[in-house]
């Protein structure tokens, strides 16, 4: 039932995480102890909640771009492991109070926490988390890299805030989204990034890459997984397609399909989403829609352009295995559409 | 429909939190002045959602014991004001979090945010003023602090879980409940005082006596306030007799009348507070089995035990304006009970 894309020439089909595994392998086994160890709470409940969202098998990439990044510039410490887990609870933590604002009931393919612990254990633990995230970015004694992941804490706040305030209105500007997936989820690719330099003690103009490369990757990120909502298989996200539909979320895809649209089109969008009274047959129409307009096409069209930019930020940089890692991510972030 | 509390003979009567207020009054005009730049973002929610739980008129008694410990241990700069309304954020950051995991209606003698804005909101701007409060730590340059204020926030959440398993167990011992309160009130106030010698540079057994102060002062300021929801003024708090009781709370009065009781008397505790099926006459019999036991005059003799433990912990320092002040702040907090 997934909307056909026509892939871009440009696309390499072997682009994979698959280097940027291999090379941070090691850190990132020390990463995982460091987060086991950091879970761990006298309170029963915490460590269960907790090893529930880690366990689930999230790919861990931002984490995997900390260890890179600090690599790359040469660092040769160890905090780079402290703050690449401190950047691995501050995503869970946020994880747990979005399905909580979401009222999402399924996370990465398992019930959502919230479902097995409730709406209260999901807000608490991730409270707890982001304490335990402030901690250990206090143990990697950087008062720059503190600052940097503050500053992105609030913005990923303002983030979600910004998405509920447009959250029930289709007259959202592409900007607007934007601004929205800036917070949200960019914001955290790019000070995952940005540490890395910070950590090694770069110039200003090495941190400034990666922060623009780690915000741009995380626009063509967003994007990508907003337009699998609507045409990626469902064994690739632990998504099923229409999950945003109906849950009446509104992504850029259907942003495009409704300012594109004729009359109709838009009054259909309006009460789907804005109403949230979308069943099987309103999301089969909506995908004709998309289809008709090209608007899954022109979404992962937009993530290419924002995985150029990124390409771009780090080409400055000597071309050593970690560059060439992390552009493979670019490429894999937007070629995964399926 | 107050339960009757015999008073201590040591009461003084004439104790408040005055002196406290006019010692820091010039430095809290700073902090609120922070606080207010602090909660603006161009996402109007959250200025909106802030200055709702922000200008309802909370005593600010926390930040206030910051400027005063500073103060009182020498220090000259500025980042107290910093320190005291990152302190503030955080306690604002849990009260809204709060709310929406107790499910509250009311706070502060109005509407909870998330009665105004939903629950949604009211997790999302917490995280944001969480942010702004590890931002405003980073701000004062003082990695001690920030280690002692992102370990607070870990231990209140582990607080609030350790309540909300505690929650439907009428079997929660007092030693359960004291590790409970020592989480999710006294721990911020124990951070709130130690990271004023900290930024004045003192000495360890300085920043101990006002760790130790802070702690048992939270204890007691706890307990008092348990006591108050079974006998207070509705003046007092913007809290309405039993609104604990009809919450299914289980504070230390109860466990103890709980503990005292006969067969019949902890089934009729059981089935309120577990079951939370309690009513106006489930609440009268409350008060009457509180009042046989003398569980609150009790809980105010536990809390003047750890007012006494506090008074103890700033004995070896030097008597100034501002520890009379401090001391007044813990003989108002014991005999706030009407």
């Amino acid at each position: 039932m997934g909307v056909v894309v026509a892939l871009d020439e440009s696309r390499k089909p072997e682009a994979s995480v698959k280097p940027l595994v291999e090379l941070t392998y090691s850190d990132m086994q020390q990463v995982n102890a460091l987060i086991l160890s950091k879970t761990g709470s006298d309170v029963e409940m915490i460590p269960e909640v907790a090893k529930h969202l880690i366990d689930s098998g999230g790919k861990r990439l931002r984490p995997m771009l900390t260890l890179a990044a600090a690599r790359m510039c040469g660092y040769e410490g160890d905090h780079h492991v402290t703050l690449s887990a401190s950047v691995e609870f501050m995503h869970t933590a946020t994880l747990l109070h979005d399905d909580v604002v979401d009222e999402s009931d399924m996370r990465r393919g398992k019930q959502a926490a919230r479902m097995v612990w409730g709406n209260q254990a999901s807000v608490l633990v991730g409270d707890f988390l982001l304490g335990q995230a402030f901690r250990m970015m206090v143990d990697a004694q950087s008062m720059d890299a503190l600052e940097v992941l503050s500053t992105a804490s609030t913005i990923i706040a303002e983030g979600e805030v910004m998405q509920l305030s447009a959250a029930q209105s289709m007259e959202t500007t592409e900007d607007d989204y934007l601004a929205i997936i800036r917070g949200k989820t960019a914001a955290l690719f790019s000070a995952a990034c940005e540490v890395g330099p910070i950590l090694a003690g770069s110039q200003k103009p090495i941190r400034d890459a990666f922060r623009s490369f780690g915000m741009n990757l995380g626009l063509a990120f967003q994007l990508i997984d907003d337009a699998l909502d609507y045409g990626g298989s469902q064994t690739d996200l632990g998504k099923n397609v229409g999950d945003d539909f109906f849950e009446g979320k509104i992504t850029l895809p259907v942003l495009l399909a409704y300012r594109r649209g004729n009359d109709a089109e838009r009054e259909f969008w309006r009460s789907a989403m804005e109403a949230d009274s979308s069943d099987a047959e309103a999301l089969e129409r909506a995908l004709a829609l998309l289809n008709k307009h090209g608007a899954i096409g022109d979404t992962v069209a937009r993530a290419r352009h924002y995985g150029e930019i990124a390409r771009d930020a780090l080409a400055p940089l000597p071309e050593d295995e970690f560059k060439c890692a992390l552009l493979d991510v670019v490429e894999f972030c937007v070629s995964r559409v399926s």
